[in-house]
């Protein structure tokens, strides 16, 4: 019998096409309500929810020329001297809609007079009652402790709100065709998995995405923390450099998160440089030149434009942080010390 | 003879009383110069100079009501989309001035129109050549390769900057008693430091601050990763319940950045969590209660008002990183792989 885990990791293609069908006419009202009320966005978000926000930051920029800054929930919660809000568009996004300080983001900005957004797997969440808008991620309930559709769900939601603000219908059909791409991958993945044995006794790693898939790199490091106890830590293959790489020699694992765009040659320097300090490498990537350098490549569909990629690019991490913990023997549905909702103040 | 970087780190208290005495009446000039241009903040910095930028955002939305967005360099630099930059204030703080992904994002601002600011320790490089207006930091060459002196007095920019903007006399005055806080805190950390000789097998660290000292987290991380390759990892109190939590157990080793202020409680809350979990504790506080739960307590000068604490509280875990290299037989001043200019796109 699977696990919850690897149900809820095989249902997101379907969560995705239904969530697209499902929100495009209610993101299209959204969009018109608040036409013309901000010139830039600020999103509150912790945990999984904080990685899509990165996505956010890259997408919201280069798509439809809107800055993005990440809230500092505690000037809200704990100091209560919350900046202001002038010209934002303020989203929260929580799977639970529960988490405290989220929600007193998002209450400032309404407060304010700002337009506010909620992104939610629960419609009737503190969260949702609170903002002006609601982005159902309607997955169904996401039992798992670790969150995975709910993620992906997120990105979509986003994803969803960018190409229609942007209008862009080239865009648009590239969304609707990316929940066959993610198919492709996870049954393409599937049979690799059995080489993750060999990281039985890893005991760090290092996760390196840039630009759209910085977030992803921040969202697998997340998975394989809470399924593993693995102390796995994040980097954009530019801040590492600037100093983190000093802790990178002699078979320390990196996963490099690194699908075909825009990034691709700062990736491939850094590949280099891995190399020649004899990182342990294991690489997420459609392009051939580096999945063939890795001693565990994990291959995503090709030909999907860089902006997606990060829908398809996570699920290799996530199956990785899944098959990870079962060889470590560990149940992944319920990583110890864990609950599904965390409230933080 | 005393390394480079023990000395550049007894230098800070007199490169902090300079810097105030020397720019206030500069930063006057600037903030005359950008008044009523902005109603929100940008800032594209790396490594330490990033951490720097965290701290801004708690000062500058908690004293200022300045909303504070962190740059994604790459939107500007690789992938030639940057956002609209409407309404903001764009700075960039780099030592070195160098590295062209954080040129590129004031380059934009200035291209927009926006007010740019440089905050750099070389009034000379390119990122002080294309900003409209610079802070020189002025500590003198900085030649061991782990940054010290130069991130505090980023602070202590960021510091005179938000004060002067806000106008309050009591601030300015906290702000020019620090440098003696700091001195008196680096004189009563050093006979402690015998028992950094414990960790010198320790492989791994978490360290975690909330609000203002978020930054300070992540700045003794960075320290004791380039110092000592030990893979360490900040996190803010609240982000680390949503999650990484679990890899905390069985003695792991946690820095907790913990002075007195509005988050006392939520630190206290978490404190017992770590201790549930069998944590090996490094406490950096003015508060005895925290001190003496500490397996290692590193105390810092009583007083300090929160939102300054940032510039002393890090000054422990300067010192710690610098004895940890000497423990672990490291050079300090010459960190294996890494050079003192770093320069990414």
């Amino acid at each position: 019998m699977p696990s919850i885990l690897e149900q809820e990791i095989m249902q997101q293609p379907q969560v995705i096409q239904n969530l697209i069908t499902r929100e495009t006419p209610h993101v299209k009202e959204i969009l018109q309500e608040i036409s013309g009320r901000f010139h830039y966005v600020v999103i509150a978000a912790r945990g999984t929810s904080d990685n899509a926000a990165r996505y956010a930051q890259y997408l919201f920029g280069a798509h439809n020329q809107l800055q993005v800054a990440l809230a500092t929930p505690s000037l809200f919660s704990i100091y209560v001297l919350p900046p202001n809000l002038k010209g934002a568009l303020v989203i929260g996004i929580s799977q639970s809609g529960k988490s405290p300080d989220i929600v007193s983001v998002v209450a400032e900005g309404k407060r304010q007079g700002c337009p506010t957004l909620a992104i939610t797997n629960d419609p009737t969440s503190p969260l949702a009652e609170t903002a002006g808008m609601v982005i159902d991620l309607g997955t169904g309930k996401e039992q798992a402790v670790a969150a995975t559709k709910t993620y992906t769900a997120s990105l979509g939601a986003l994803a969803l709100f960018s190409a229609l603000l942007e209008n862009n219908p080239q865009n648009i059909a590239a969304l609707e065709s990316i929940s066959e791409c993610m198919q492709q991958t996870l049954t393409g993945i599937q049979p690799l998995l059995t080489h993750v044995e060999r990281y039985r006794y890893m005991d760090r790693l290092a996760v390196i995405g840039r630009g759209f898939n910085y977030a992803t790199a921040f969202e697998i490091a997340l998975k394989v923390k809470e399924l593993t106890r693995t102390v796995a830590e994040p980097y954009s293959s530019a801040d590492i450099r600037h100093g983190p790489i000093a802790t990178i020699a002699n078979g320390f694992p990196v996963l490099l998160v690194a699908p075909g765009g825009a990034v691709t040659s700062d990736l491939e320097d850094l590949l280099a440089t891995l190399k020649k300090r004899r990182a342990e490498l294991m690489i997420i990537s459609d392009l051939p030149e580096f999945l063939s350098q890795a001693q565990l490549g994990l291959p995503i569909t090709t030909c999907i434009p860089e902006w997606l990629t990060p829908l398809v690019a996570v699920l290799p991490g996530q199956l990785f942080g899944w098959k990870l913990a079962q060889v470590k023997g560990m149940d992944p549905d319920h990583p110890e010390g864990l609950t599904k909702v965390t409230e933080t103040l």
